[in-house]
C-alpha cells in the first residue's frame, strides 16, 4: 500500500494546483491532453487506468479535507509520486466549487492519441462497436460511453466531428468509463463504415426510419451499433451504406435522445450476442 | 387562424417581460403555478396543452425577432389573447440569455393540482404507468417523462419526495411530455404501492438485485414500473412490497442511470403488452 502524504492547500492561487482552478469555466479538455476526474467512483477507475499502463496517468489528487479520511483505500491505488492535495471548504471553493465536484477531483493526462484502424485491427474475433457520427453534445457522449460499458461494448468509435469525450463533463457522466473503454475519434462516417465493413464488421446505423427493429437484429460474430447527430440523426448517405433499425415507439413524438436510443439498442444486441 | 400581433420589447427591465428575466437563474418553478417553456417542440406540446382546456394555459411568448417569421404557423395555433413579444439578440440576453434559449420561449400557468388518486381512478382498463420514489434530479425527471411518452405510458406518479417535473430544466429535457402526459406528485411510496396494488396493477420495482429480467415481465393488463432515486434505488421496504425487474448487464460496474434504465424497460414491457 502506498503511502500517503497530503500536502496542504492555503492559498487558492497556489501554483501547484493551478491546474484546478476554475475548471467549471474553463471546461478542462484536450490541452495538452489534460482532464479532470470528477469524484470517487471516477477516481478509482483513474486509478485503474493509470496502473493499467495504456497512456493514461494520475498527475495529482485535490480534496476537501473532510473527505481525506474515507477516502485511505482509494488513494492507495495510486503510486505514491501522485501528490495528494487537501484544502478546506473555503479555499476548496475557491478553487474549483465544492457544490460541483463533492470535494474529490484529479488531473489527468492522456498520451496516447487511440489509432482508430490500430483499435479495429486488435478487436477480438467476438466484437461489439458502439460507432457515433457528429455527436457533439458531451452529456450523451458521457451517457453513450456509460452505457457501452454496461453492454460490454468493446470499442467506441467516432469520427472527427464528434466532440471529444476526455471533455470533464463527458467524463463524469460516463462515470469514468471514457476512461477504461478504448476508443478512436478520427477521420469521416464514411471511413469509418468502409474500415469495419472491411473488417467483417455487420453495421447497423438507428434511425426511426430504420427498416429491422432492434430487437430483430440477427446474432453476429462482429456487430457494429451507429448512431448519429443529436436532432438530426444519420445522415442519409451514411443509412445508405448501412442496415439500419430502429426502436418502435408511439408516432407522432420527437425521436428518442440519441444516447437512449443507443442504450436500448445495446441492450438488445448484447442479449442477442449472449455478451450480457 | 388567430392574428399575431408582436409587441416589440426594446428595454429589458420593460414590466411586460419581467416574468422572463434571469430565468437561467431562478430556475423558475412552482411560484404561482408558473413554469417556461423553451424551444419550438415544447411551444407546440404547451399550445395543444392550452387547447386541450386541462388546466394548462399560455400566458406569454417571447421570441427573439429573427425567429418571428419562421414562427407564424405555430404562432397560430396559440389564442390571439396570449401576447407575443419581440426583442432583438441584444435585449433577449439581457432578459434571457440567447444560447440557452435558442430566441423561443413561453410562460405558462398550471393552474390544475393534480390528484394521485383521482388520476388512478381514471386510468384505462389497460395501461401502463411510470411510478417513481425519491427521484430528485432534474435531467432525470425530464428523460423519464420523454421515455414514457415514447412508449406509450398513460400517467407518471410521483412520491411527494420527488422534484418538481415543471422546473425548467425537466420540461426542456423532457421535449415538452411534461405538459401533456397526465402525472401526480403526491403522498408516500407506500401509499403509491398500495393504490396501485388496490387498482389492480402488476407492480414491478427496477434494481440491479431484480429477480426477473425486464424481458420476462410478464404481459398484464396494468402493469406499473417503479424506479428510484439516482444512486441509491429503492429502498428494500418498496423492494419488498413489490415484484422486482432487473436489466441484464456487464457486472462490477455502477448500475445504469435511472432513466436509461426506464427508457430499457419501458420498451420491454411496452413491447410485451402490445402498447407501441
Amino acid at each position: 500500500m502506498a503511502e500517503v502524504a497530503p500536502i496542504r492547500i492555503e492559498d487558492p492561487s497556489d501554483p501547484r494546483i493551478a491546474a484546478f482552478m476554475s475548471i467549471k469555466e474553463r471546461d478542462l479538455t484536450g490541452r495538452q491532453g489534460r482532464f479532470i476526474a470528477e469524484g470517487t467512483v471516477v477516481l478509482r477507475l483513474l486509478a485503474a487506468a493509470h496502473r493499467a499502463g495504456r497512456g493514461i496517468t494520475a498527475e495529482a489528487i485535490l480534496l476537501l479535507e473532510n473527505r481525506l479520511a474515507g477516502l485511505a483505500e482509494l488513494l492507495a491505488e495510486f503510486p505514491a509520486d501522485v501528490p495528494v492535495f487537501v484544502a478546506d471548504a473555503r479555499v476548496f471553493d475557491a478553487i474549483a466549487g465544492f457544490n460541483m465536484h463533492r470535494g474529490v477531483l484529479a488531473l489527468g493526462r492522456s498520451d496516447a492519441v487511440p489509432d482508430r484502424d490500430a483499435l479495429i485491427a486488435a478487436l477480438p474475433a467476438s466484437s461489439l462497436v458502439l460507432a457515433a457520427c457528429g455527436l457533439s453534445n458531451h452529456d450523451n457522449m458521457g451517457s453513450l460511453f456509460r452505457n457501452a460499458a454496461a453492454f460490454g461494448v468493446d470499442a467506441v468509435l467516432m469520427d472527427a466531428a464528434s466532440c471529444d469525450p476526455m471533455y470533464r463533463k463527458s467524463i463524469r457522466v460516463s462515470v469514468g468509463s471514457v476512461l477504461t473503454l478504448p476508443f478512436a475519434r478520427q477521420g469521416t462516417a464514411a471511413e469509418l463504415i468502409e474500415r469495419l465493413h472491411a473488417a467483417g464488421f455487420a453495421i447497423w446505423g438507428l434511425s426511426p426510419r430504420g427498416e429491422t427493429e432492434v430487437t430483430e437484429i440477427p446474432p453476429a460474430q462482429r456487430v457494429a451499433l451507429l448512431v448519429g447527430t443529436e436532432g438530426e440523426g444519420l445522415p442519409q448517405a451514411v443509412l445508405s451504406a448501412v442496415r439500419t433499425a430502429r426502436i418502435r415507439q408511439r408516432p407522432g413524438l420527437d425521436s428518442l435522445n440519441v444516447a437512449m436510443a443507443a442504450g436500448i439498442a445495446l441492450h438488445e444486441v448484447a442479449r442477442i450476442n449472449g455478451r450480457i
